[in-house]
């Protein structure tokens, strides 16, 4: 999607660590107005793809996640790292190990919410190694769920988790997918896409 | 707000504790096109005033924060539970008591999304004893912001946090506000409203 990859260029920064921020538009202040492109062209992409149910974790997933359910006019479930009181003891569970934050988090998602008959888009920011995907997919797999799609915002395509995702036989679709990035020039390069 | 209020008697449930689940369609699974209604709603209710940006709180007031930011065309800004290593060290920081978790959160903005020239509506899903609020009103008067309003869905009336906040001079206005409900029979009772 040029119009992420022309905000990435124009907004992102590159740190030493293969840190890419995108934190002025994306996962801290959110560009709404933008957001609502990208859940246009989530729909666009999965056109004919029989989806009835979002599937995402918290938090940063969760904006492009309700925007994408606003196209699909589909409801989203996200999934919690640990435990909340106010959640039932019926729960979907797996653990998600954070390269961010150097932890491993415990997330739920209650068994009401997520059926056999449900047919899933997984909605994330981000995706790197392919943790917190591996993670819903294993949720999505306990509630004998089906997988429809996989949408990203950023992908970043030097790391491993997407294309370890497409040899599985998921359909993963990133908006904008990072070859290369440079923490000293500051360049970044997209892996070129036709649609 | 009737839908509001109708879609509580409906589908949420009283548990002890003071406890009101609605994770079927407002905190855990996201009723969407639902939440359109909500955000349409906050427009209106906030008609002329000069709001700019939004301000929510990870991770339930994230969902209603931009679908309101999509009808106010205005971005949305998040405060971040505990310190990321994506986050700049330039960030305001709060601690926020959580009674449902029954423990103390270090919650933070950075400091470039925040100025003394933006008017904020502060979103959450639910106000109960207004620590969330009050802290996410901490940061704003360390940006210098300006608050214009608080807008919230679910307000459970018979705790102290909205009133306070009205008496403090805050415009507050909650979708449906929760009078009594009774673990035992399961009834809800709204504080009436006339707009």
């Amino acid at each position: 999607m040029k119009l992420l990859e022309d905000r990435i260029r124009k907004d992102g920064v590159v740190k030493a660590g293969n840190v890419l921020k995108v934190d002025s538009f994306l996962n801290h202040q959110m560009d709404v107005p933008f957001f609502n492109e990208m859940g246009k062209e989530f729909k666009r992409l999965f056109e004919g793809t029989p989806i009835n149910k979002i599937l995402t974790i918290e938090a940063s997933g969760i904006g492009i996640a309700i925007i994408a359910g606003l196209h699909f006019q589909v409801p989203v479930v996200f999934a919690k790292k640990s435990r909340s009181s106010n959640i039932s003891d019926q729960v979907y569970h797996t653990i998600i190990h954070s390269y961010t934050h150097n932890c491993d988090n415990d997330v739920v998602v209650s068994k009401q919410y997520l059926h056999a008959d449900d047919h899933l888009l997984i909605i994330d920011d981000f995706l790197a190694n392919g943790c917190a995907l591996e993670g819903l997919i294993d949720i999505a797999h306990q509630a004998g769920a089906t997988v429809e799609g996989i949408g990203i915002a950023v992908e970043k395509g030097f790391q491993s988790g997407g294309d370890r995702l497409r040899s599985q036989g998921y359909r993963v679709e990133s908006l904008a997918i990072v070859e290369r990035m440079d923490p000293i020039s500051g360049t970044i390069e997209f892996r070129s896409s036709e649609r």
